[in-house]
């Protein structure tokens, strides 16, 4: 055997062994190798896929096993501060807390939710909490998906409660809520909901809304504004979980109303097992998930050429130039990859 | 040569010449083989893809010469009325006017917009109005592409106007704010925005906001209503456009209001043609449709074979039993794909 070869055979074996090491590792709930996972699972390098696979269906059997809780509201309402004390408290039940985020604005900003780790000053310190700045990517489906895999990791690693936060504008909300149990939205008393960026449909996927900043001069506002929502709530169809949606106050600054939160969650976790619209809505969610994931391979598949991508820039030139059309342009690039294929 | 063989070439040429008849039809602006034309468009089977294609190109140099205009507003806003109204209107200035319609509901309800067309009429009988009910289809992508190369035949077909209606709900808006110069929404006075189930992207998108109804003892809700939205819309960030969106009063039961509308789209359009923003938006959208167009036919490629239909519905069963995961089966859907492809 010559020397090239015993390199490569070495090589893999090494490789062979750093990946069962990390597999390892994040079973064992050790925090760096979860970390490193999720930055593989996050990188674009297609020459990670194949060890991404390798991780998530060995961790596949031990995950599904916690409860998953989609947060949003818009900024400045006060989510850090909640998911700090809301973390706290669960992890002084004894609970391990994972918190990741869907951030919509973060490929054009480079992470605005979760960026800043010190809002979260004794969570990120805490261990039996695991917390993730948003994963980056040129798409929203590509940041879903990757957040959705870096569920599996958390949960494989014995995560009891994965918090997935989101802010209060676009799709994301929709995305956040097809991968958890229960939706949570924080609002503000005494600002429109206008003025707050909430769109109705957020309001209908809400499990529950939380009115934060519920203290000193906001407490009156606050006791309206949960009169308010708990009569608009009611003009939603009911749910198929046959939750009905509450309205809460809490101030997570003062820590106050959080273990009512929890408690609110204890109640609708145990009515949905018995009810089995948890195991229901969670199947749904991985045929919905078996779908995108089917979808998201394709478009991986087709883009990931070099040959397909400088081609697409020249079609995107030549639309600039009026010089062909889409049908024309999807025509020309479908082909060529048809051709590369062969 | 064979009796078959003889046939086989006799039912191709045979085909041609329909082909041929079929897109001199169109460009001549025949109704009922630009309706046939159509309806192959809508077709599912994939046997009319080519047929579909070679319209499609023949069409194209003669396209891209309309208005399109976009129309929204929940039922009992009174689009059929409006759509009625205008498109007459429209009709007199000596212009001709296409009406398709992207309908969300439809592939659930089977055509809840424009199914009806005894509400529009007098356009129907109109020679110069083309009225389409809503393309049905399983998914709202495949909806939106049909109707798109819908608009690329009506304007081979010499339509001046291109109206694409939808409802005020879902993301149906959004596809067809994609594919128009101009978007209308329709409300009424009175209303709140929650009852009128319009969210708060939608105002955002809209060019103008007409408020229907406006007569009789509607008039003075109407005319507080226009102020108010002429309110709301200065909270919104200026236009890429430059436009600044319009608020109009209209009853288009009374025909009143009518001219208005025609007379403030066609000072957008010279302002947009002026600015460029017109030229502009129309390239952005083709770009966004052709990726639009990989993405579905990325689609319609996985999943036109029976071996995958099959065994999608099994692996969706096997995802009821807990038997496998979202990416186990995607993996084993696209590896049989991959296989069949071999």
């Amino acid at each position: 055997m010559g020397k090239a070869s015993v390199a490569r055979i070495q090589r893999i074996r090494k490789q062979k062994i750093d990946e069962q090491k990390l597999i390892e590792g994040i079973i064992n709930g050790n925090k760096t190798d979860l970390s490193k996972a999720i930055t593989y699972i996050e990188s674009n390098a297609s020459k990670h896929d194949q060890l991404v696979q390798k991780i998530i269906e060995a961790c596949l059997p031990k995950a599904n096993k916690s409860i998953r809780i989609g947060i949003t509201g818009v900024p400045g309402v006060g989510k850090s501060t909640f998911i700090e004390a809301f973390g706290m408290y669960l992890t002084q039940l004894g609970k391990k807390v994972a918190v990741l985020a869907v951030d919509p604005t973060s490929s054009i900003s480079k992470g605005s939710i979760l960026g800043d780790k010190t809002r979260m000053e004794e969570l990120v310190k805490n261990p039996n909490a695991f917390i993730r700045p948003t994963a980056s990517g040129s798409s929203l489906g590509g940041v879903a998906r990757k957040t959705r895999e870096s569920v599996i990791l958390c949960e494989a690693a014995g995560y009891d409660v994965i918090l997935i936060e989101t802010v209060g504008v676009g799709q994301s909300e929709t995305i956040v809520h097809s991968m958890t149990d229960f939706f949570l939205l924080l609002k503000l008393a005494g600002a429109g909901d206008e003025l707050q960026g909430i769109k109705r449909g957020i309001i209908e996927m809400a499990d529950a809304i939380i009115i934060n900043k519920a203290d000193g001069n906001n407490k009156k506002a606050a006791q309206k504004a949960k009169v308010e929502f708990n009569r608009a709530l009611h003009l939603y169809p009911e749910k198929k979980s046959q939750w009905k949606p509450k309205v809460k106050l809490c101030s997570a600054l003062h820590n106050e109303g959080i273990e009512e939160v929890w408690k609110m969650l204890s109640t609708y976790f145990a009515a949905t097992k018995e009810n089995e619209f948890f195991y229901l809505n969670r199947k749904e969610q991985n045929k919905f998930w078996l779908l995108q994931s089917i979808d998201d391979q394709l478009k991986r598949n087709f883009y990931k050429s070099e040959v397909i991508k400088k081609a697409l820039e020249e079609q995107l030139e030549k639309i600039d130039n009026n010089s062909t059309t889409p049908f024309e342009a999807a025509n020309y690039l479908l082909g060529l990859k048809a051709n590369l294929d062969k």
